[in-house]
């Protein structure tokens, strides 16, 4: 039993590592050689916290297990830690023995990060030198820094709710000696990718904001009743995803899907374009979306990467269980 | 973190322990202060497996977490291991932390035996003299000798699909200093109290091999198709169970549900008997039947007993996680 603790895992991960992990398990499940379980996911009354499991197997990859945690929103206001917490469990699929146990706080903010690079690389304009941020709270640092290295991007915009949180994404853009300019939402029209991560439930960008041609990377829904963008842009946008059945359930294409304006039929799987049977992105002036719900099989991906650099590297704790 | 390895559970864990562990939860599950979350069940299309998460929340115990594993078919013959694999993890419902990793595999055994054993204690007759066994595998070894501690039981008597297993009920009995004697069904007449551990599809026990009086203990039955007494059997007797839901989908209460001899609303959670909100057995004549489907938080209940008993002989493995 190999055991990676979370104060470990920001030595050992890379971006490239969960670029890599995440882009094989999407086209993994879009060949079906790799799937995600039902999700449990409970208020469990008490501390206001969400407590599940999200599961899955990988048949390529050989990857078993599930991430467990939650939300827990008096975390960091009580103790100091923070409120999203989570562990990775993978088990040995041809034994059934638990076989590692890993942090997932972190990992979960690379996979998220690593999934919207994903759909940029495959689906963003091989030309693209102005991305937006809609959103500038801690996660938007990790989508933008992995969006980054996927184009030669010369300027970075952003709007966010509050504005006095924009210097989390400006200061990222420095970071990559990129010039920030904070704007209004109709100014994201000068954006060739948008990146939104927003904890909203009402549309804040609409097809006013989005310039033809545009990837647009929905990263902020996955719960029912939450909402990015609006049915209408949606609409309008070829639409891809991590996993159908949530992009219409819990994905920012639930509301779309419910008015009418797509079925879920019009929505493809990410991984069908890197596996090479969709053919992606197929005009300049075509608006792609992804719609990115966050699926176990990510978790265990990155989590699996991350327990092999640790043995590589000598770090992993070894346990007889 | 702390971790208790399955080669540990045997001499930490006791049958006292697990049924006081046990009993807690089921009063906790009908007095509305614990749930069991949706089971996940998969088979993952490798090595023939099934595997899944039982999780759950005791909010009187505060434990949290969950039962992930499950059966690997081949691991006895290709690699001498057990088929049934499993592991239990525990989280601090406080903050979300993972606070215990403990193997589950004998724990399951003890909190099954448990669970028949409780029924024993709040459904049976006061006077018993002989107890029968339906089924004589390696699970029943474990229901006999917890159920033998309930009442002064003076005889064990047996009956199994293939007779020549009738030798590990026998030992059990001889170890408790109790004579053994192998039946035919209609010999099961004699019996007080019988409990049913086997992996029939298709019902053994039924009306005519159970005299008045008798509490049945059905643990058998925890998959849709299986079954172990007859639907009249079922209709005739007092049904409790651990959880009404799971009873009446994929218990030995499916099948008489199915065919309109019992509603749903027929069934008591052994629980309330054990909180005293349910009379429990109202006559000497009354046949009970204990519908034994198995629940997360039973092993979620064990697993924390043993975690406490780990720690308090300095047994627990402690990970700086």
């Amino acid at each position: 039993m190999l055991i990676v603790p979370e104060r470990e895992v920001a030595g050992l991960m890379t971006r490239e590592a969960a670029f890599t992990a995440v882009e094989q398990v999407f086209a993994a499940m879009a060949n079906g050689n790799a799937y995600n379980f039902p999700v449990v996911r409970e208020a469990i009354g008490h501390e206001d916290a969400l407590y599940g499991f999200k599961g899955g197997f990988d048949r390529t990859g050989l990857a078993l297990g599930l991430k467990a945690g939650g939300y827990w929103p008096n975390n960091l206001e009580k103790r100091g830690m923070i409120n999203h917490q989570s562990t990775v469990f993978l088990f040995d699929p041809d034994t059934g023995k638990a076989r590692a146990m890993v942090g997932g706080n972190l990992l979960t903010a690379l996979r998220t990060a690593a999934a919207s690079s994903v759909s940029i690389r495959h689906l963003a304009r091989e030309e693209c030198k102005v991305i937006g941020m809609v959103g500038a709270g801690h996660q938007a640092t990790f989508q933008l820094r992995a969006a980054l290295e996927q184009r030669a991007f010369e300027k970075v915009i952003g709007w966010n709710m509050h504005p006095e949180m924009l210097p989390n994404i400006e200061k990222v853009a420095a970071e990559a000696g990129l010039p920030f300019e904070a704007v209004e939402l109709d100014g994201l029209r000068a954006a060739d990718v948008i990146i939104s991560i927003t904890s909203s439930f009402d549309a804040i960008l609409t097809a006013d904001h989005v310039a033809p041609g545009t990837h647009i990377a929905c990263m902020g829904t996955d719960t029912k009743g939450k909402q990015e963008v609006s049915p209408e842009l949606l609409s309008k946008a070829t639409v891809f995803t991590d996993e159908v059945a949530q992009s219409v359930s819990i994905g920012e294409a639930q509301h779309a899907v419910a008015l009418g304006l797509i079925r879920e039929a019009d929505i493809s799987q990410l991984g069908a374009v890197i596996d090479g049977t969709h053919p992606g992105r197929q005009s300049d002036e075509e608006i792609t979306l992804f719609d990115g719900t966050g699926v176990g099989l990510q978790d265990l991906a990155v989590a699996a990467a991350v327990v092999d650099l640790a043995v590589e590297k000598g770090i992993a704790i070894e346990v007889d269980f």
